[in-house]
């Protein structure tokens, strides 16, 4: 990756349903933020998603995939469509990126901006983030089907986890939380009854907490985070856990700050060997898909997340203060603005 | 099993911690229930969990269970403590119940009662049941652990399913749909990752669906249904998820409904070649054990469970009843009773 201070090669890939829309307001806010260093966006679009596999049968091709490495990172708007089988596009497209591209850290920051209302009656200060592992786990696609459709048919899926994938991103969560406020990380599985992967994750949590022993742990089984999740939230400073608890518990973390229209996301390859990737967590949405209903703050806070990784903190910082300027503008005005209205809202405030 | 009007076997596994203290309350308010018909409660208590493994190294023998087995159901309080390793009462007895007696449907409702505030600031009219598939998924014990310790560690956890195991949950599940005022079914799975136990778990609600035309059906993705779960709980009816799902699923349903010191679940056998197994959700708890503290209701209710499994519909309504007038006498009185006095109170209201 060669990031100067004139230029930055974006591989966009707007994929299916409201990915173009909010990818549009991305980038415009992109845009807006580095303007002012003279710091020029080169986007690349790649066609991949639905419209492609219709057309050509492809989802990822190697090609795709060399051309997308030449990228300094990637910002993806959304994968998934009803006239595709389940599963085709999420794994042979959306996964194989994040799988490829090694991005363990999968970063799912969660705060109650102000002027956001919660679900929940009384959710206090909530301000975490959770480092999902990205490259293991339950979603490694291990596994398989036998005598499909019969009576006798058997499916199992495996769940994969290495001591080299679950140490690094615990070393990444506790670097993490060793840099913000409360210095607290919580290890999200469920060791009691997955026994060798859950042993495998606690004891690389207590190896690691020697390199970081200023920073405080403790452990939830996933069941019991779902219940603090509701009743205590702001307990809650770095979650470090697999791949599909991550999955889960990002989607309930949204739910109580905001909705998954707030939701941002961050596929991070920390050794750089690969570009990043930055996409909120919603999905394809085909349902509002072209209604202009579709909120683009989760890939504007992506954006966010997108210019930190490239160090870029200061751009970083407005997009995130200009993102919490519109919400709280937003519980006291009635207005409802479509996706560009919102983007433009939030690119002039960033462009000051 | 032998269900006379006369008498109930009835074997009693109290386990850990709050075990003992809820178990006792649950009795309590059983054989009230039970006393205007004149049927006897014969209770066997069980020496299992935490101290009988310190003592003699054991979990569950084979001569347990075939003495369980000798039993009308089971009545069990809490497994597990701090002072043995994970996974070893967990694995070892309450999970080697439920997979030797085959308690394939494990039961779950959650409601939220009138007089129970629930942390959610709408939550809406909160009825649903979650059928949760007890002897497949993730929790075979399949998988294992290669070079622990090492830097080379791997560690698997496989997730079993079978046509023969998916099948009998999910017509159970639409049977209980088709009893109720919804008759609506949603399937909670991950099959846009989890492809092929995901597929299977969908062809089976369609296949199983023409048995039951009158049960409308829906599907979430398991990190979609926590979105639900917090933004409109009372959207659901009757869920059917596989073990792990259920698990997750059911500790956030119990805490957006009073919490799960009101969670009553049940382990049932349909086929009745074994006895089905009545417990809380809650864990053995040993912050509070012995303090007086836990809250017994969610074991009474799971008693009410126990004596609709046993035919005695009444009983169980009037058990069920009788938890609903302690509830909503609780929105109205601040006094803070003990174990035994919540369990003395709804006792009282079961005998009338
Ligand atoms: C679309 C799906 C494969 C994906 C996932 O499960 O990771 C999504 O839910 C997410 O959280 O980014
Ligand atoms: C204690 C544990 C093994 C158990 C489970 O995971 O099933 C518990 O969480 C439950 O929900 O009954």
């Amino acid at each position: 990756q060669n990031v100067t201070d004139q230029q930055i090669d974006l591989a966009v890939v707007a994929g299916d349903g409201i990915g173009t829309e909010v990818v549009e307001q991305g980038l415009r806010t992109l845009e807006a933020a580095l303007a002012p260093s003279g710091t020029k966006v080169v986007t690349t679009e790649f066609d991949l998603g639905a419209r492609r596999w219709h057309a050509t049968g492809e989802t990822l091709t190697d090609e795709d995939l060399e051309r997308i490495r030449q990228h300094d990172a990637i910002l993806l708007g959304a994968i998934g469509d009803p006239t595709v089988p389940s599963g085709v596009l999420e794994r042979g497209l959306l996964l194989k990126l994040r799988f490829t591209l090694d991005h363990y850290v999968n970063l799912r920051p969660s705060k109650l901006f102000e002027g956001v209302t919660s679900p929940l009656a009384d959710p206090g200060e909530v301000d975490f983030v959770v480092v999902r592992e990205g490259t293991e786990g339950p979603y490694t696609g291990n596994g398989g089907a036998l005598r499909v459709g019969t009576p006798a048919e058997i499916a199992t899926e495996v769940s994969v986890n290495t001591a080299f994938g679950v140490e690094r991103v615990v070393r990444d969560a506790f670097a993490r939380a060793a840099k913000r406020e409360r210095k607290h990380l919580t290890l999200v599985h469920k060791h009691n009854v997955l026994v060798h992967a859950g042993h495998l994750w606690r004891r690389t949590v207590e190896a690691v907490n020697a390199e970081f022993p200023e920073v405080t742990t403790d452990y939830l089984h996933v069941d019991a985070a779902t219940i603090f999740l509701t009743t205590n939230p702001s307990r809650f400073d770095v979650i470090v856990t697999d791949n599909l608890f991550g999955d889960i518990l990002t989607d309930q973390a949204a739910a109580i700050t905001g909705g998954i229209g707030l939701a941002a996301s961050a596929n991070i390859n920390p050794d750089r060997t690969a570009p990043s990737m930055f996409e909120p967590v919603h999905g394809s949405a085909p349902d509002i898909a072209g209604t202009g209903k579709a909120d683009p703050t989760a890939t504007i806070l992506s954006v966010g997340l997108l210019l930190d990784h490239l160090g870029r903190a200061d751009e970083s910082a407005a997009v995130q203060a200009a993102v919490a300027a519109d919400l709280a503008d937003r519980a006291t005005t009635s207005s409802v603005r479509t996706t560009a209205q919102i983007g433009a809202d939030i690119a002039a405030r960033v462009a000051g």
